[in-house]
């Protein structure tokens, strides 16, 4: 994707010197755009656990990159053993993201137990980590290809007028290796010149709309507004809003959805409205194994502080964080909620479009059939 | 209400000088608890225009007391004429608070072109704002009293847990000059020793719940935490909240109600999940002229700067406003939505509790009869 002209992804290895891995800072973003270079597993660790960068896919690609960094620094007589020691190492960093452990295995199963030089071994874990990523990316834009035609269908009755599309979190090119889920359809139908805007919810509490979506939308000129995530229901009873799509962490195989809470509240407000509320995610978020997802998906509590406290630059250009209640109050946050699959109009996937129950699920996966 | 164990209003006349009146500064809670002094229209003039004092009934309170402070600065000869300058500037500084004028023109009444003395037309001003300042919180205790009510009967299903009820913005006794609204069934089920723990939705943009209603339930000790507004419809979802009370800034004969922006995705969520939703108001926020909500309340739209940043205190102590998205990024910040009388269970006034119709509603207000 673009930023100030410039095409990039969110991860690549650096051309003078391929064994040193780039990414974009998360962290200081949206005041900042820095690149980070990563030369060991070291870094490759400390930027997945401090989250320098996020999101399921690109977490996913960070690992398999992370593991031909381990690779390159194995010893020729301990390759696998040292492989395996980097691995453990990496898959502690996020325990409960799933591309992470998926991407690790995938990586040590393409290169242990094998034939060949050191030099081979390297070359193999640069071409397994870049097929990784590269797959990401082609997830992600076939999400957006098929997400385009919904958008594309909507601007007809518009009559010239941009489509309205609300957008919950962050599920952009800045989650994955480019394009994303949610936001994919939108950068999809805005290169193909649909007039396209999009109401970015803020998201608290730690703000991916305000700081990322905001961000990537500006960057690639996308039309957009930032509002507060209180605003959707009034916008959708106004007639401002006219179809909400958002990303997943995890959709059973009846297609119930978890997401960034605050999700569900939207879904509601759509249903109440009448209106198509969209999921967009790649085929490796399907939890095939649970069916309600309101009793089966666990829903992490996270620190308190984060509700507390909110992080923005001050008036003198500091990255600062301000306590916004009094000192003594407490405060509880639960980073994601579920949205049942009856409020939700379809779901967006690399393999097309289908409706949110088990049995349009099972009919673009046969593969997850009892 | 409880300050740290003293009893305060919002709004008094200072003991040892009956000519200057003291506020609550709202300003700067919840990071310190100050106390302002207005000697002059000038000095209230300045505390409602610049939000040291809001809410709607504190800010009638204030403007009749601003009309007493303009009957101890008349002139014994322009009496009339002076109140009347005096009523033109306080009306000016919120003109879309419909408690100010009200209250001006009522202290209009009672002291211009009338006979008297310069001392006994101040002792009437004096006796007058008194009159109204104690109207709101007689009006608000009353609304405690019916609300109490409903708390009551929920809490035999609870079986001695907490009674758990959300509420979103600030309808608490700050809004007003004692209890508050939303908040007075809380604090008269909490004196009366009925167990009960409060949701506080932070309220984005400007977080009246992070910053004024933790604040206020913190200094009663009522027990309570602190919410994105993204969370209320998982808590609904799971079984955490059994009641949600809001305000309201104004509410048509068939019960529609306009009130802080989220207000009504927190309404769809309550409906979707088969809980009660109350909207507490004084008889005063009633508008008998209007019907429909959705078609007839006009939304204020302010100023985008209050989605962009957020204020708060650093870790140093200073406080603090720091910019949350990109310095380019545009947002729209729309200040109230309308929740439809349809997924209002009832209301509670100070007159009792009535169903959101326009049959409940004109049997506790026969006058409003066509």
């Amino acid at each position: 994707m673009n930023v100030k002209g410039r095409h990039f992804r969110t991860i690549w290895l650096k051309e003078s010197d391929p064994k040193t891995l780039r990414i974009i800072n998360q962290q200081v973003l949206p005041h900042r755009f820095e690149i980070l270079d990563l030369s060991t597993v070291e870094d490759v660790r400390r930027a997945i656990k401090d989250m320098y960068l996020r999101g399921a896919g690109l977490i996913g690609a960070a690992a398999a990159y992370g593991m031909y960094l381990a690779a390159c620094e194995a010893g020729e007589g301990t390759f696998d053993r040292d492989l395996l020691a980097a691995a453990e190492i990496l898959k502690n960093t996020r325990p409960t993201a799933g591309n992470l452990a998926w991407a690790v295995d995938a990586m040590l199963a393409a290169l242990t137990g094998k034939e060949g030089t050191k030099a081979q071994k390297e070359e193999a874990a640069r071409r397994e980590a870049a097929a990784i990523a590269d797959a990401d990316a082609e997830f992600c834009r076939n999400i957006g290809l098929y997400g385009c035609g919904i958008i594309e269908a909507l601007r007809e009755k518009k009559k010239g007028e941009a489509v309205n599309i609300l957008t919950h979190c962050n599920a952009g090119w800045l989650a994955f290796v480019d394009y994303g889920t949610a936001l994919s359809p939108i950068y999809a139908a805005f290169d193909k010149g649909i007039p396209v805007h999009v109401w970015v919810d803020e998201t608290r509490p730690r703000n991916q709309g305000a700081s990322l979506t905001a961000w990537e939308l500006g960057c690639h000129g996308v039309p957009h507004d930032l509002i507060p995530d209180n605003a959707g229901g009034h916008l959708m009873q106004r007639g401002l809003v006219d179809l909400v799509i958002t990303g997943a962490d995890r959709v059973t195989r009846r297609g119930d959805a978890a997401n960034k809470i605050g999700t569900y509240l939207k879904a509601a407000a759509a249903k109440e409205n009448g209106l198509p509320f969209y999921v967009a995610l790649p085929s490796s978020t399907f939890d095939f194994t649970m069916l309600d997802g309101v009793k089966e998906i666990p829903i992490e509590e996270r620190d308190p502080e984060e509700v507390r406290h909110i992080c923005g630059k001050t008036r003198s250009g500091a990255i600062e964080t301000v306590l916004i209640c009094p000192e003594t109050t407490t405060a509880r946050n639960w980073g994601f909620d579920v949205t049942p699959a009856r409020y939700i109009t379809g779901l967006i996937t690399d393999r097309g479009v289908t409706e949110a129950s088990e049995e349009g699920i099972l009919k673009l996966y046969p593969e997850a059939s009892l």
